[in-house]
């Protein structure tokens, strides 16, 4: 997993460790929601908190490829909170991230792993664009990349077109999207389709437990944001829980092959959409999902978490 | 049809008389590769030279339901010449456009036909928007609204968000979209898939008659400004065939399901995407054509158009 931990970023952790199918190897950190630091800081106490210590994180590059600083915008401050857990207070965790670089990181777990290593980005795509830039070679390794980013058939929702993830580097994204990597986009398309109300934070509430009512805290100051920034939804949307559901079991989706390019010029600068020039070309690597199983996916989200968090 | 005659709308009004499923009831006039009195005067001309004086001709609206004039763009009289043929000369029709207005044409055709009536727009949605407007009725009788139009997954032709027959009036195509009315849109995420080379024409050439020698010129001229318009695709698009082919036979494309909008708002005026406000509600009414079987139309369009251009 490649996150800039945020809210859910923090569920998609959780989803991970509770799904038996997903070994998960290693997370790397972005920036995005929060500060790159920051963001591995709250994957480490997330994982001690949820009894999963052994799960390394390794720190990912601190901004985009194009700009040598980032800070936190204001809406991703309003939506994730400062801490970027909705000021929830998770204990400190006992162990610091690892020396390695996330890039390198990647470039190992290729080798080591090839076909077998899924890589699960839901924050800007800047360490993988690092990565292939890096050892080309590994994009013929790694078996599939499943990514939560990018708004190919609806609006985005930093613009009316590009979502915050791909808005964050349009020239990683593009690389990435134009490389041969198997590539699955999981969008705004089909995650703004997967809500979480509180009548399911209440049932996290309810288990008495450490995890169950920090996640609970925490989400609801999700839950609460989306009021604001987006009342028509009547949910908060599990965008990247959700690519960990369809890297795991791809038919929770429908997807469309097409060859895809990301727009890096003003105004439409971090657009996800089909290239043009390969319309004619067969779309061999690259898959947009287009439709959800939300019913089956949040019952088995609900599930998933419901049990991890009875435990810890 | 509503049409704005226009190379690929004339290469439509032949798919259509070829087709015998097809009862082409009418041709509505409306403007936009050339002017609507134009486009008008080449239908007429068109259907005559085709051996069909019998399918009447109503005058549409001449301009956007936002503007009081309308001048062909540089770029339309550069693909399809400023005659709107390729600057084919076809012989002048012995007969006149009716009284009726296109507008009127399309609410008595709903009344009458209902469920049988399939309506074709290959041009701006203004007449189809106004006679919206003017017997909201309508929208529950018409069958189906199959357009050439949009560009979901793709960029646009005009603009890299907007296709030119959406960009014409974007406001009128918005009242479409956004109606009840079951609409499948034919965009250019499928047209510019389905291309016609000049091995193509040269065997309506070869057949020395003088439909199958204009249409062969008048498709020439148009395959001649792809090579400097969208030189990667490698022939021209058959756009407006292949929404009269989808509106027959809906196998040939594979759709998704979605609730769209169109924006109305510089700079993404024009662009065709799904409505964020209605993401979670059922779409029932509109489709978008995602892919197409391109061997299957191209041949069958061919057999059409072949066989109907021997014979006149």
């Amino acid at each position: 997993m490649d996150l800039d931990t945020g809210i859910d970023d923090a569920l998609a952790i959780a989803y991970a460790l509770a799904t038996p199918e997903c070994d998960l190897i290693g997370i790397v950190g972005s920036y995005g929601n929060v500060l790159m630091e920051d963001g591995v800081q709250n994957s480490l106490n997330l994982l001690e908190m949820l009894g999963h210590p052994e799960v390394p994180v390794f720190p990912g590059l601190p901004h985009s490829s194009t700009t040598d600083s980032f800070a936190v915008l204001p809406i991703s401050a309003q939506i994730h909170g400062q801490n970027g857990v909705g000021e929830v207070e998770i204990k400190k965790a006992n162990r610091k991230a690892e020396a390695t670089s996330g890039v390198d990181f990647f470039i190992e777990a290729a080798h080591e792993y090839g076909q077998d290593l899924i890589i699960v980005p839901t924050g800007p795509l800047t360490n993988l664009a690092a990565a292939i830039k890096k050892d080309p070679e590994i994009v013929e390794l790694i078996g599939n990349v499943t990514l939560m980013g990018g708004a190919l058939t609806v609006p985005g929702n930093v613009s009316p077109v590009t979502e915050a993830n791909i808005s964050q580097d349009p020239e990683a994204a593009n690389e990435v999207f134009r490389s041969n990597l198997n590539l699955t986009m999981i969008g705004l398309d089909v995650t703004t389709r997967t809500l979480l109300t509180t009548t399911e934070t209440q049932q996290w509430r309810n288990l008495d437990t450490v995890a169950g009512k920090a996640y609970a805290d925490l989400t609801d100051y999700y839950i609460d944001a989306y009021k604001v920034t987006s009342p028509h939804l009547g949910g908060c949307a599990l965008h990247d829980p959700l690519a960990v559901a369809a890297a795991v079991q791809p038919r929770l989706v429908e997807t469309i092959e097409l060859n895809m390019k990301v727009d890096t010029q003003a105004p439409f600068a971090g657009r996800t959409i089909g290239d043009e020039t390969r319309v004619n070309v067969p779309a061999l690597h690259t898959k947009a999902a287009v439709q959800v199983d939300k019913d089956r996916f949040v019952a088995d989200f609900m599930e998933k978490l419901t049990s991890l968090f009875a435990k810890n």
